[in-house]
């Protein structure tokens, strides 16, 4: 082919005369509401759910617009699946393992002790079959969804006293994610369920004896670090959680294929946002904690591994018991193992000796 | 607000009546051409181009399509800068450390030795100063940039004899990228510079005595494993290499808001894609390359520690010579620094955790 005729036909003033016919649906203005699962005090979090409306109302110029509303405002925080399942909504941004009370299977689709991290629930969704088989399980709530972000790895949370082994757990009142409470259970750990709004004064108090909230940049926020002097690391039962954007199937399927494109490609474009933010500050609010005296603990090597002996414990007695646990459980463990081998070699090796470098 | 009328004003039933006046620029027809500088053959780079031209297609319903050539179609490979620059095409997609004998400023868009991961490249570019310094360094170039995928972090290549320390490398004839080369020479290194296709005869043939492609994935498609008993890890001259898309200024002025926004997502949505599809697919081209009697080696931490230090030299002795590098290094060395040390906590602990078990 002629390269100087290709230039001239397609080259730079490759816009052609307007004037075409326009699509009808192409210019359908719709207007939903999104129901978020967090508060505006987590600005990251709930942020993503704006940079993802105003992404689609730039993408379409202004004709689709999804108004955001934090948690409570439209609903209980809580109540976003019943909320989309019902239609009360057309779409809710939520962290699916608060649903484990639903259904354990929920957490698969953000996080479970010792998952997936960040990168790897991104590869199981896009590329292995987690799309698809949450697509699959989500059907029944009426929900279609998208990733809708991530925090990283957590922090273990903050603890009034140091934790030197699993003897140190036995009576601890925790307060963490169920799951992570049930992994915990058999060490004499006695998991407290506290909203957030609650937290500080309850560790304060000494009502309970710890917490985990996020990371070090929401968590400087609440001023855990004013009454606990233990930050510990890694939060292992969240090592990488996905948010999700859920929408109610029918409103999805009223969609012209443009505006279904639109979203799934505004979900990318906040979930790479979510974690980008945390990847930026995180390390600026873990520095000023530190400084400010925060003792900066990794978990003891004998509470992880127990921790994860239970974990597998659990994941085995989910399978025996529930089904749709145990079909995504199966694809999910066996995608883990898969990319952990993998990662073990030139990533967590490039990671490791540049983490080991005073830079 | 009653809760209640806000349902029912703006309720599942959202879908306005169509027929508004249309934006006359929402309708604008649009042909582009992008020059990638891959091959065909390395499907998952090159195919993000063409992700991300679907999914620009299908978010405008066909009206702006952009039709992608492989690298050597349209110009050389390593044409691309001069292409958009020129306006002979509208937009490329490449590596921008190609470009190193230009300016090595443009490697540090893409990838240095010893520099930023793969999701610290995306913080660093969506959260951190990079986006906006790299906009500036490419002005001159009339290129507008976006992100345009990661392979995540490279193996370190395929060697004929095994490489035990330092001494080892003397005389060595290495293909690999010239910044890795410019490091590597004063161990007395032989950099050299081989296209793609040639790559297996000069390694057969003791041409060449080593050579770097990509990961697993893609070396296993050119059967390196046949004629290279030895794999190293990590490829620390790129840890986490991120490809953009280039768009001719010109080009990207002229587009409506809309369309602005469109490229925006359609670009994160690729980005995410290609990283998602190595992670998938190294673990088990690895595994089978492992099977077939490939023998995985780290590099001897001599030569990750003699390489890092090499590498800093390098690193101020363009600051020394190059403003422009100096400018955009000085803020991507201090992100990568605060990255580091928060990565060295809960993200590294975890990930070292996970990949010491046996999943």
């Amino acid at each position: 082919m002629d390269r100087r005729s290709i230039i001239k036909q397609a080259g730079i003033a490759g816009i052609l005369a307007a004037g075409a016919a326009p699509a009808v649906h192409a210019q359908a203005a719709i207007r939903w509401r999104l129901a978020s699962s967090f508060p505006k005090a987590l600005d990251t979090i709930f942020g993503t759910a704006e940079v993802f409306a105003k992404q689609v109302s730039d993408m379409t110029g202004g004709k689709f617009q999804i108004s955001v509303h934090a948690g409570g405002e439209l609903m209980p925080a809580f109540g976003v699946v019943d909320g989309v399942q019902n239609a009360s909504v057309e779409m809710a941004h939520t962290a699916p393992y608060y649903f484990y009370g639903k259904d354990p299977t929920f957490s698969l689709g953000c996080a479970v002790p010792f998952g997936m991290n960040a990168r790897q629930m991104d590869a199981w969704t896009n590329e292995g079959n987690g799309f698809k088989l949450l697509r699959e399980f989500y059907a029944k709530y009426n929900i279609v969804h998208f990733a809708g972000g991530n925090t990283g790895a957590q922090m273990g949370g903050w603890f009034r006293k140091e934790i030197k082994s699993v003897a140190d757990l036995k009576g601890l009142k925790f307060r963490t994610n169920p799951f992570a409470g049930k992994v915990l259970e058999p060490f004499g750990v006695v998991p407290q369920s506290i909203p957030g709004a609650d937290l500080y004064p309850a560790l304060e108090k000494g009502t309970i004896d710890a917490l985990e909230w996020v990371g070090p940049y929401d968590d400087q926020k609440l001023g855990f670090n004013k009454v606990a002097p233990f930050y510990y690391y890694p939060g292992w039962w969240e090592g990488g959680p996905q948010l999700h954007f859920y929408i109610n199937d029918k409103a999805w399927n009223a969609l012209p294929a443009e505006y279904k494109a639109i979203v799934q490609a505004a979900s990318a474009y906040a979930n790479t946002s979510m974690l980008a933010k945390y990847d930026a500050r995180n390390p600026i609010a873990l520095k000023q904690l530190v400084g400010s005296g925060t003792k900066l603990r990794p978990f003891p090597q004998d509470v992880m591994t127990a921790a994860f002996k239970s974990a597998q414990k659990i994941f085995a007695e989910l399978s025996d018991t529930n089904p749709e646990w145990k079909k995504m459980y199966g694809d999910y463990s066996k995608f883990l193992a898969s990319v952990n081998a993998w990662f073990r070699y030139t990533e967590g090796t490039y990671d490791r000796f540049m983490q080991s470098q005073k830079l």
